[in-house]
Parts: C-alpha cells; sequence; structure tokens
C-alpha cells in the first residue's frame, strides 16, 4: 500500500509546479471515440482541476459528423484536409460539435467528479472568425478574436471549460473551425502554460524511426525543412510552433490512444509523447 | 420628434420597478420559428438587459426536432403530449436543442447588442432529472433540482443565459424536459420576480370569450375547475400556478406572435397577455 | 401602442453606446427656471442614471443669487461677466447655490425615481481654485484642481452628483466659480464622454443664420475667429474647445427651452443642438 | 518634551476602546458661534477621525437663521420652542443650514486636515419626515426614516459626514427638522457607540446643585419627574433617553463652551459633562 | 508507468471529497524525532495542502525540552502525565518549543515545497488559557480561547500553519499546554473536518488484541469504560471525544513511526490506524 | 486637564502626515533589557499602530543568546563584530530569538493592547540569506531576500509583525543575520516611510561634540569620511545611508534608553536623536 503512497508523492513537484496554470487541451481521434478511453480522459481533467491545474478543452467531432451528414444523405468532400462547408453542412456540424459531442463531454466529466461547461465560440462571442484563403470550402474559418475574459471567469469559479470550435464571422455568418487550429489559438490567447495535442500517433519520429521526447522549436522547424516530419502531422506541428510564438510555453503532441495518456505525459519526467519548447 | 420622448419617458418607471429583476422567459412558438419574430424577440431580450433587468431564456425546439427525426426516418409518437424518447431520439433532441436551436438564440441576442452564453441542462449539471412517472415515454424527465449558482454568476458578468432543457439524471441518463416546466421550475429557483410564457394564443380566454388581463391564482384555478380554461392551455396555467407558489411575483402567458410581445407586456400598463399573480 | 415599443427600440444603440459613460452636464438657464422645464429635467436625469449612464450635474444659478441680493439690498455690478464679488456676496452666492438650488435640483431628481446627492466643491474639497486674474471682481477664482473620487464613487453607488460651483482657495478663502467653467473643468478631470452645456439659445449658428448639428473643434475656432460666432457664446464655446482638448469626447451646446432637450440630443440622430468633436 | 508623550498614552486606551466606533455629535450653540470655539470644534473631529473613529456631525443653525430672517424682514415666532416655519421661512432655513453653516463646518474640518462631506437630509434622501402633531408649526418634521447606507459609505471612505437636518416629506414638501431630535435619531438609526450634545450649560445639575457626571437611564428619568430636571434641559435628556433606547451605548450633555469639550469628554475618565447609560 | 497514474487516480475520490477541508494534526513523537519520517511528514504536509486540503499543525517537543533541561541542570518531575513548570523550565519550553521545533517544522514543510508560517499561542493571542486545576503542577494551563480568525486568514493565503501550543494567560502568566489537547481544542474552534493525532502505537487495540479500524463515539466510550483502552491511550481517546463532540467530523489515532503515515489514513480506505467517528 | 488635550492636539499634523505609512523600528540594547523600558516601547508600538502607522518590529538578542551558551557551557567568539556561528550555537541563537525574545516582545505589545504576531526568517521564507563573505564566521548570512507579502499581509490584517533576524539559506542550511542589516533590508524591501534603529547611544555626535539632529545622506557620509562618525556607529549608520538609497524616506537614529524613545522621535518637531534624511 505504501508503494501507492511513494507514487502519489512522486506527482508532488509536478503538482507544485502547474498549480494555477492553465493547460489548452485540444481533444480528439481515438480518446474520443473509445468507451474506455472517453471516461479515463475524463478522469484526467477532473484530477487535472483538482490538484489546481485548471484545463480548458477544446474538441473536435469529425466522425460523429460524417456519420450524421450519411444519415442525412448531405454528400461531403475536402479540399487540403478542410470538409468543404455549405450552410446545411455547417448546420449538421453544429448540431453534432456543439449539441452532442460537447454535451457528452461535459456529462463524463461531470460524472467524474469535475465541474465543466460547455460552450461554443458563439457563446458570448468566445470565437470570432473570418473565411479561410481558400473560399472554395465554403464556411470554413480562421479565427481573429477570443474573449478569454469568459474562459477565465469560467475556470477562476471552479468549472472546466468545454469549448466546440464554432465562430461568429464579422460578416454575420457562422464558421466551421479546425480543432486543432482554435485549440492553438485559445492556448495563445489565454497564455497556456501547456498547450496539448491528443493524436492518433506515439509523437514526432525522428529520422532513426524512433519517438522524440524533446524538441526546441527550431529543431522542429528543421525536421520539417528536412521532410522528416511530414503529411498530416505538418499541421499539428504547425500549431504547436504558433501556439509557442504566440506565448505558450510548452507543446505537448501525445498519443491518445494510451489510456490516461495526459497524465503519464504531466505527472512523469520522461512523458510518453514529444515535448515542444521554445528556443531557449 | 419629442413624442418619441415621451414614450421612452413613459417606460421610465417601469425601468424603475424592475431594475435588477430576474425575468425568466420561456421562449417557444411562432416567435422561435418566423425570421422577423426571432429578431424582434432577440432585440427585446437585449433591451431588457440594457435597461437593468436580467433576462433567462428556457427555450424549446418541438418543430425543428421532428424534421430532423423525419429526416433521418426516426419515427416518433406523443403520450399525454409527451414525445417517447428512446436513446436515438434523445439524441436527436440533443443534437438540435443544445447544438442548433440554443446557439442559434444566442447569435441572434449576440448581433442585436446582447451577450448571450448558452447553456444546456447538463453545463456545469444546471439541471438535474428523475423519469416521469409514466415510464412509457422513456428518457423524459422531472427536474429535481437547478444550480442557481451558474445563472446568477452568469448574469451578474453581464451575460444573458440561454438554456435549452436537457438534464442530466442521477441514474446516469439523460432526460428530456418538457421547456414550459423547465422554465417554470428555474424561475422559482431563482425566485424571480417575472416568469414570462411566451405561446402561440393571445392569453387566458374568459366565459365571455375575451382575453382575460389580470388574475390572481385562485381564480385562475377556478376557471380551470369550471372549464373554461381547457385543453393546451392546461398545463401552461399550471406551470405559472407552480411558479408563484414557489415564490415568483407575477406569471405572464404572451402572445408570442405579436411583435414586441415581451416589451407590451412589461412596459404598458394594460399589457397584451394574461398576467397571473398571487392570491391577495 | 407597438409604436410605442418601437420608439423604445430605437433607443436600444445609443443605450448600448453610452452604456457605462460619463455625461457631465450643466444645468442652468431657463431649464432651471421654469416650473415644467425643471420637472422634465430631473426626469431625463433620471432616466438617463436607469439606462446605464452616469450623469454628473453641475449647476448655476445666477438669477436666484440676483433676487436673493435685492432683497437683502446688496448692490452688486459685473465686470467682462463675472459678478464682483465681496465677501458679503459670497456668503449670498453660496446660500443660493449649495443650500437653495442644489438641494432643489436634488429633490426634484429624488421625486423622479433617481438617487441625487448634492455636493458644494468644499465638500471634500471637490473643487480647489485660485483668484482669477483679474483681481478686481473679487472672490471669483479659476478650478486648480478637481477631486475626482468623490464624484466616482458616488456615481458607482448608483447615486447622481448635483454640483455648486463653490470651491476652496488654496490661501483658505472661498471661490465662486462660472458654472460653465466649473463644468467643463470637472468633464475634463473625469475624461467625460459628453460635455452638455444647457443654454438659452438654439446652438451654434452658421453664417446662414441656421443652426449647424456638428462641428469640428478646428471648425468652430474658425467661426470665432471669424466673427460669426460672438458675445455670450464665446465662453460656452471654449469651455467645450477646452473640454475637448483635455479628452472629453464629445461637446454639446443645448436648448435647453425645449422639453426633454438633453434626451433628444442624446437618443435621436441629428440631436437638437450643436455638437463638437474633436479634429481628424 | 516627555510629560506631552505621558498625555498622549493616556489616551491609549479610550482610542483602543473607541476604534471603529461611531460617535453622533449634534454641534450647536456657543461653539458654533465663537471663531475659537469653531476651530477647535473642527480639530478635535478631525482628531477623531484620525485615532479611528467615525464622528458623523449633525447642525442646526438658529442664530443665523434668525439674523437672515430679520435682514429680509421676514417675521418668525415660535410655538412650544418649535420656530413657526412656512415654505417662504423654510427656503431661508434651508439656505442657511444647507448652504451656509454645514459648508462652513465643512470647510473648518478640512482645514484641520479632516475631510468633511456635507450633506442635507434631501441628499440621497437621507432624511425622511412628515409633519409634526401640531400642525400651527407649518413645516416642521418628525423624522420616518433614516438612509444609513449614505453615512456609512462616506465614513468608510474616510470622509466626515456634516449633515443638516431638513428632510423629504412623504407628500412631497420638505421639512425642518430640529438639529437634537435629527442628531437623536440618526445615532439610534447607525446603533452609534456614542451620542454626544454639545450644548450651552454644564450638563446635569442634580438637586445639590452640582454636576452629575454619571447617570442611569433610570435616574434621569426620575429627575425629570422630581422635576429637578426641568426646561430646556428636558428634550435634550429625551433625545438621550430615546437614543439609548433604540441601540445607543452611551450618550453624554457636554458644555459646547469649553474649548475641546469633546475630547474632553472622550479621552478622560472623569470627563467635562454628563454621561447617560443605560439601565442594569 | 501507467500503474502510476492508475495509484494517481485512486486518490481523486478522496482528494474531491476533502477539498477545501481543514485537517488539524497533531504532530509528535517518532514522527518528530527520526530524520527520515520527519521529511515524509514534512512531504505528506506540502502534498495535502497542494491538492485543497487545509492542514494546521500542532506540534509537541517533549523530548528536546527534556534534553536542554538535562543541558541546564534544571531538575524536572511530573505530576499525572504533566510536567511541573515553574517559570524557568517555562523559558526553557518555550524556547524549545517555539524557537527550536516550530521553526524546524516550518524549514522541513518549505524545504518540501509547501509554504508554512510558525506560530506560538502568544502570536496574536492565538490561545488563551487558566492554570489547570492541580495547581501543584505549575505553568500548566487549559485552554479558554482559541483566535480562529489568524489560523483561517493564514490558510486561506496558501499558508501552512504550525502551532507550538504555549497560551497567554488571562493573569498575565504564559502557559505550557498539553499538545494532544490544544490540538484538539484548534480542531473544535475550528470545526475541522479531521482531528489526527500522530502517535507511537498503532492505534486502538480491541479485546482481541487486534486493531480496531472504525469505531463510533459511543464504542469508544465503552471500551474505556471496560478498561480495554487503558493507560496512555486514555487521554488521547478523550481529546478524540472531545473534538467530535465539539463538532469535528472525524477523528484518527495513527502510527506516525510509520511512513507517510498521513497519507496513507487520509487516501486509502482502510486507512492504517483507527478512525472515531460521531454517534449517528 | 486641558493642558494634556492640547497635546493630543498636537500630536494630530503628526498623526496625519503618517497615516498609512509603515515604520520599520529596529529593537533593541538597553531598550529590550529594562523592565520598565520593555513595557513603554511595547506602549509605544501599540500607539503607533492605533494612530494608523504600521510599525514593523525586527529585533536582536544579543546578551540573551550570551548568556544561554554560557549556561551550556558553548564557548563564543567574534570576529569583525560577528559570532562565529556553528551549527550548535545556531540551534541556540535561534531557540532565544524566535522562542524567548520573539515571543516576549509579542506578548508585551499584546498586553498593551496591540495585536501582535511573532516571526522568524524561516516563516514563509520571510528571509532568505547566503553566508557572509567572511567564512570563517560560519552560519553568519546576508539577507538575498524578503517576502514582503507575508509582513503587508500581517500588517493589513491589524497585527504588528515582530521578526526574528534567523534566514533560510538556499544551500538548505539556517542563518544568522546582523539585527540591524535585516531591519534595514526589511525596511528597503518595503520601501518603508521610516527606518528608525533603536540603539544605546544619542545619536550622531558631530566634530562638536554635540548631538546632530538632521543630516542629509551626503553629510553623514562625509563624517565618516572625516572620522568624526566612527567605531560602532560605523555600520549602524551605513544601514541608514543602505536603506535610504533603497528608497526608505528617512532614517533616524534613536536613544532606546530614553523612555518613549520612539514617540518623541515621531511626534515632536526636533526629535531626540539623528535623523537621516536623503540628498534633496
Amino acid at each position: 500500500m505504501s508503494e501507492k503512497i511513494e507514487t502519489l508523492l512522486e506527482a508532488l513537484p509536478y503538482i507544485k509546479k502547474f498549480a494555477g496554470s492553465i493547460f489548452v487541451i485540444k481533444y480528439g481521434g481515438a480518446a474520443m471515440e473509445e468507451a474506455h478511453l472517453k471516461k479515463e480522459f475524463a478522469k484526467d481533467v477532473a484530477l487535472l482541476k483538482y490538484v489546481g491545474i485548471n484545463p480548458v478543452i477544446v474538441h473536435g467531432g469529425g466522425p460523429m459528423i460524417g456519420r450524421l451528414l450519411k444519415d442525412l444523405n448531405i454528400p461531403t468532400r475536402f479540399i487540403d484536409g478542410l470538409r468543404v462547408t455549405d450552410e446545411k453542412t455547417l448546420e449538421v456540424v453544429e448540431m453534432v460539435l456543439a449539441g452532442l459531442v460537447n454535451k457528452e463531454i461535459v456529462k463524463n466529466i461531470n460524472d467524474m467528479g469535475g465541474r465543466a461547461i460547455g460552450l461554443s465560440g458563439k457563446d458570448g462571442r468566445l470565437l470570432t472568425a473570418k473565411q479561410v484563403e481558400n473560399k472554395e470550402v465554403g464556411l470554413v474559418g480562421d479565427i481573429t478574436g477570443v474573449n478569454v475574459d469568459i474562459i477565465k471567469d469560467i475556470s477562476k469559479h471552479g468549472y472546466i471549460p468545454v469549448i466546440a470550435p464554432i465562430a461568429d464571422g464579422s460578416d454575420g455568418k457562422s464558421y466551421n473551425i479546425n480543432a486543432d487550429t482554435a485549440a492553438g489559438n485559445i492556448a495563445q490567447a489565454l497564455s497556456a502554460e501547456k498547450f496539448i495535442l491528443l493524436t492518433d500517433v506515439e509523437g514526432v519520429i525522428g529520422s532513426d524511426g524512433k519517438l522524440i521526447s524533446m524538441l526546441r522549436k527550431r529543431e522542429i522547424e528543421e525536421l520539417v525543412e528536412q521532410k522528416i516530419v511530414t503529411g498530416g502531422m505538418i499541421p499539428k506541428v504547425s500549431c504547436c510552433i504558433d501556439a509557442l510564438k504566440g506565448g505558450v510555453q510548452e507543446a505537448h503532441i501525445v498519443d491518445g490512444r494510451v489510456p490516461h495518456a495526459i497524465l503519464l505525459e504531466v505527472f512523469t519526467d520522461s512523458g510518453i509523447g514529444t515535448e515542444i519548447i521554445g528556443d531557449e
């Protein structure tokens, strides 16, 4: 039994270090699909809050959106990884993200003893956006503003904000925002201590095929230039670099398929994914 | 022009009287369907907030739910006016209410200069519920608790809470709540000054076929006994009576088909609907 | 009836725009003499406060002072529009301004549902002054300091400050201050959004004999140079220019003889007097 | 020099005892007439505030009112010690009390390093009243309400409230209030620790012709019954008894002709006047 | 590694349950003597604070006092377990407790990342006392008052109060207080959720010679009556009973010789010592 | 009697001037040894607090330390005025300073009606230090940091902090700090208005053998260069100069052998010691 206590005490330096910090967590992938991973994620988030950290969750919902579009016989296609979004599609996106996925996450966290409040970017004009450069994709937006007051207020009162990446356009329309980008933008606006990207890969893989545990911003930029980091990892890495440039202290790409991935990354020395920090 | 100013000044005694008050407004029916009524409702709510009143919006969404169920080929039926709700149906209800309708109301109010935040009853366990007595209807619930702290907090910070009537069951399930009942319960829990029911009828009609402008609780109870008030008006009247019993000062049944119905009811002497107040 | 509501809603953008703003209003002339105008002014001020604006009233009292001086057989004369003020005269000025006029305004506002508190510049050393350059006028002063803390404090607690322009001299004497100048100085010290001068003329009249609705600071300076603006209007215009230079956003010269002149100027697009704004 | 320090230290137990207390002081008589006594009073009040006591000053102004009435050839008469007050007279009363006397006291205290704010009972509806029973005296009132919030607020922010006893009638009229009574009522409403009446007599004189230093409420009532306390002392004693009944802890009748009478009464064991305390 | 995370998560329900609670811990015995136990105790206390519990430490120091008395050749003797304490002895007690032991505990906790502030009962008159009934023991006292404001204030600002049981007598003398009693009294005054007594025994042993994990107050009283609980355990048990009577929810007698005894008792289901709770 | 009141009023300008100020007082020498001086010091400090000044006491304890070392047969020696301090000696220093002297001062102030809280530099890491340059003296430190939050917090809540100059080393060791230096450092860190050094000499003596009442920093530096100020006065003067350089407004060297030396220095024009102020 005393081994358990030792474990508890091993967490103490990390608890101390992060007391009062803001962690913006992009939640998605397997961790949001598989029942047991969902529960474990909710538990992790509740624990973070109880030990004095302020987690802010930003979630996607791709697969569920695809499913409902299919059920409704609405065809869908992607350009450069962005879903082409007309008004009908956006309505589905919003229903799934803000109505279904968001509230399920909220409920899971509440069931684990946390106190979560779900918000879409429309609530209190939390997120404002303009259309992305490529107009062909339709109602897909780039974030132009984050109303951090609401997030801070909710966090200060003991709640965990859970955010669906729908934004208010200055043109009166609504926009679908890529969840990774939204999370990165929110982390910047909050000057978060950590920006954690939950994904379905192990992390950044080096030229030797092995996971890289820690990298400086400069190093990851080189890996991209050298085409060692490629494909779907590039936008994720970009989000991290942007967040670091914007004042976030540490970005993490973590494997959401591993149970309790967040706690493992936060409360152990080596972590399990890739940590990216600033250039000195 | 000076007539306009006179009108502005006529509102002064009402503004004075209601400064700092909470008005819980059940939003539904035509006012939530027709484009111009939606805008006018949003404007009214923003104005109430600007003149120092704290509106709290609780909304339904029946027709939109019906439409999506139909699009998804999910059959639906009603027992005693309650939609029989299985898990699949509840998912649709939640998507429509919390994802679509709620966020549209939020956006409309924000577009009119207010600052709204949308919540479902799951957010911060705002609403808890248990299954209604008639178990045949499935996941339809009666409210057992209201977390007023969140609502008050949001109101105090200048925001207008917009609430979708989905609740957390103590049995771990989610429940669909009748919006009228949810609004009445929230009004009670907040000890609201006014509980306003927007409907698609003129108000309570007396035995002479004319609209009754004001009634005591006792009088409306008599009208029900005498079967002068019947049909769909009975549950609405019951909500009002319950609210008054629970400490709300005035309940109003107002015709949502009339533009600016709320302002007319609040800022003019006669009002346009039926006001029900306590006995004596 | 619904027209009335439309009017109410027309005010919404103005209410929104000015929520939390400070308006310093110089109150004097006919609006302070005629019984019905006094009541209407009090009503206007109460309404401003109820819709979230913080009015600060600074008043004169020339005619009433003249009357009491006459009743007491104290001769009085003016140099360049300033009343030559010996100790005996100052005593009368103070009695009339701080004792009679100030408290009547306070009572009128309170009777209209506002909550006013009357202060002279001596209270809490609200206004400090030194003798004007022309020593012949005796105890007439220029303001050297404004204790804005009291005004802000009173405003924050929901009260409307009503200020009589008597000031404490650093030489231990008391000084009579021109009410227009006092109001302008207070507006500057508070960085008020609006400085409104209630007068007994329509506003600034252009070379074509017509009222000018809006002017830039530079333009009004030109009108003075070109002697189009002359006589008693010059000191009023100077107060406005000084206020704008000192950080006030908009100055208004408004006809106090028109009922509800303030509301008309604030809540309608064209206004009824002359608005002077900064250059550029 | 060290004797001076000893004196300072002798005051310590009194300073300790009264830290944070409210003292309501009725100011009038010689102490308000003679130049050097006025300065000394102001100094005393400033000192009380600096050592942590919250003085609240309520003042009369009889002789100055009489003088102005005479200068204006307005005849005046008294019934049972109350000045018969018509509208013209009330105007003079108000000008003298709120305009002249109040602001002079404020200035004196400010000159001595205190920070005073003068108020009439009309300010923020501080005092409300109804006509006294004997309608012949005209606009003379009995206090029906005290708005203690303003007084406490002003005190809390470091200011010394100075109150002129003019009140707002619920009938829309203004009323002149006897200053002793006003002070007693304000002391009650504030649950003041001390109520100090500055008068032009030594204090309560016993049957042996000597000053009585301390009395219980019951004892003073007996002295009145036995006609040992008579004449003008009776209303003063009544104010004290009412104040004690209303929750004030100690009432003092002090000789205002003695320089620094207040400090002597407060900071020395024997005091110089008569202290009246509750029974038991 | 993931086992460690599981352990962390097992603590979550306890962390949740005790968030914001006050735990008064009597620190003494082996846990205060042995170097490694001292460090572990300090670590435990720091962890409790970091997970949202407010620990308040009350310590003894018997052995160190005995050593210094011996070094100074001051003879010492005990009556009924209480050290006979003359002025000379009290001086030594105070030096050791407040100067040496208290500051060592403070330093240990600070070194482990907590923020402790050491106080004796004299600081801010935290503890007041009167002499115990048996006057032969000299300056040994019973607590008559606890100034909980200081403790709460220090706790609220993130510090851990560490209290040496020396008290101020109302007779001007200082008193030595039994640390167990002092801790029990402080727990009562704070209405602590838990009162934890660290001792050098396993806990309460039943008639079968086995440790009893949980007992009701009534049951422990019976064990004392039946002489199953005897000797030095009786005063410890009495402290716990008094604390429970005074509003503490749970009392614990825990073996301080076991590393991390406090965490084991608090964060595991069975605990390691004896928990005493109230009679339903 | 009225002379006493005059004295009280003479203090008013000083009370006004210093309201809200922080005075850091180094307490030591005769004022800490002789029974009547101890009481008078405690009274002075309590009075300062009651009239709105925030005294912070830093004390030494040399003679008592020497006595206990002798009683324990621990030899001691000094290098350049610093006591050579090994671990055994430091333990004695800490016991005497934090356990005995500190708590006696606290008790004396409390007995005089003040509310004191005693702290050592270890409490809340109030003082951090590193070893002095001359390593031969052992555990003697120079201050590297002052945690002013604790001091301000305690002061704000009405308590008087009394500080024993023991500090936490960044090397994990504890350090003895010269009390004069500690007091000067604390005064700097707090930007105190006054730094008062209580000593056993009259003050700074000029070349004419007479006490100098006031000096600029530059002048005192010249006196040191000219060897007019010599010996034990040099480190005291240095502390004052450092404090002035660090933002303290006035430093005082005062004769602690004179009863009420602090009050005499603070509340009289000439003072009794030497005041050192900045160079214009």
